[in-house]
């Protein structure tokens, strides 16, 4: 791989720690983002990231570490963006460099809060990316087994085949197997509707429903998510690939994912506020949920469990009688 | 429900348990047959079931207890079966009373082993039973929930959908929400497959694999299905409906699932034998596997799972080779 193009990871997190590692197996160099310093520093002089993935030992030579985005948008060909979609906007607010020509492939699993737009939308629509230049690096996949080097599969979209395939490649490893789609839409829309679904399945545990429920949930929420991704970007897709349904049901089952977490606090009873201040942080679905409530407006698909979340989170509906009315709706 | 037809259950285990319990909310008496007597006596004294949802009480005054299968038969219209497919053909030997005009239920996931049928099939081929008169009841649905009246869906198969509605009326309540189906061979066969997809599930686990393999596993397992039911009984389903990714969810995700268990501990290296010498009884999903197997050498359908998981249990292959060969196949 010497005319390997170079690769930049945004973000200090688990999932750019993660996408880092898979890097640093095929490459000799990356550049890395992260905001704070003293996690660099960290980094250099320990050899792992001080917060997240701290067992994941990096060959630091390989690692351009800086805090300044430029310098990393500057240095790469392919910029991996892995940051809550939360901070995306004020992040890009730093930019002097241009990302004409920049391959942008997100591995962000959100709504940006600011424009209510996915992603890959957000960069077409507000820095004027083709989408030909424009991907999704998707699940299923918990940054913590990568960490583990437990096997793991990616899906890598792009409308530009060959980009795909060189992302693709540069992620591949022995733990690591990917394959590539041309579905950016639908992969995107399902990595962002995913965390509404793991909301929902999160406050039905919390109001005290089980397993037989949250199968049936689980049911409904993929034929949901295909009614509303069909309605977004119609095009053939196997609303069961790995990408679609694997990634809800590794989110939709996991007692670590956030938002799972942050729903089964409001079906305990926390207030919204209290939920998120419990947890430090606001689960990706509190956005997504209203910008894809918002989008339904238009599309009309039925979504009963979109619906029902937006209704506690925003609508200040009891969670209990509120899932009261939805068992109403599933079947 | 004064005209109500009559019911019999048939079984002594945790799901005919299960079915007691919510036909008693609607119906004013039922016959219920289970082979040993203590356990009858046992319940006619304490008001539950000594050995399964012991935890259920009954009014014992609605329960025509017997151990003499003839006479719960003869007794009802409508007879649930539910006791694990290994012991059907015996318990069938004893009969004497003509199953004639009697409407036949399976409450019962898997194979008759000494036929390889699924149970409706086997009704039909071996007692004369008319597809009419044959109807299957399927979840998600794991017994322990109904006796915590956890709200659970189940569905009501049949090709009359009279009788499937007679029954969905008779099992519906508080904690039970049900949906007819004409699609009684599919959501028999997908009853079947998906215990052997939780072994497949378990000796994942038992082999080390993650949950970011789980949901890939799942996610291929439900196309497997949908390929495989449709070589067997082609017609216009949603394999994403409760009855199949349902059930496929709430066995393959379920600790408890007697296949997952089985599964789990030949993929950390027991011996099958050993593996049913431990578990005191062989999951469905053994005898399923077998059969599915030998059918797709008809069908031809794409079935990797499946054969993997034929490969280790029958061909004595070793598990962790098998299913590294397998993560080759799935996507």
């Amino acid at each position: 791989m010497n005319n390997s193009p170079k690769f930049a990871v945004i973000g200090g997190g688990s999932w750019a720690t993660a996408i880092a590692k898979m890097l640093c197996v095929n490459l000799p160099e990356i550049a890395w983002y992260m905001r704070s310093q003293s996690a660099i520093d960290h980094l250099k002089a320990e050899k792992h990231n001080p917060n997240y993935l701290s067992s994941v030992e990096f060959d630091t030579k390989k690692l351009r570490l800086t805090s300044d985005i430029n310098e990393a948008i500057a240095y790469a060909d392919y910029l991996i963006f892995a940051i809550p979609s939360a901070f995306l906007s004020k992040e890009l607010e730093k930019l002097t460099v241009d990302l004409k020509g920049k391959v942008i492939f997100s591995a962000i699993k959100g709504i940006v809060p600011e424009t209510f737009l996915i992603v890959g939308e957000h960069f077409h629509k507000n820095f004027d990316i083709p989408y030909d230049n424009i991907g999704v690096i998707t699940g299923p996949c918990h940054a913590e087994e990568v960490a583990l080097e437990r096997l793991s599969y990616l899906t890598i979209a792009c409308a530009d085949s060959e980009k795909a395939k060189v992302v693709a490649n540069h992620l591949s490893c022995h733990f690591i197997k990917t394959k590539i789609s041309d579905d950016i839409i639908g992969t995107e829309y399902a990595a962002m509707l995913k965390n509404i679904y793991a909301i929902a399945a999160g406050i039905a545990h919390g109001l005290g429903y089980g397993d037989n429920f949250q199968s049936v949930i689980m049911s409904n929420a993929i034929r949901e998510m295909k009614r509303f991704i069909k309605k977004v970007h119609k095009m053939k897709r196997n609303i069961n690939n790995s990408a679609y349904l694997g990634d809800l049901l590794v989110t939709g089952y996991s007692v670590f994912s956030r938002n799972r977490m942050f729903g089964n606090m409001i079906g305990k009873g926390y207030t919204v506020q209290a939920a998120q201040h419990e947890m430090s942080m606001v689960a990706e679905g509190y956005y997504a949920v209203k910008s894809a409530y918002k989008l339904n407006q238009d599309y009309k698909a039925k979504t009963p469990i979109i619906d029902a979340v937006y209704e506690v989170l925003y609508e200040g509906k009891e969670a209990k009688k509120v899932f009261k009315k939805l068992t109403e709706k599933l079947d």
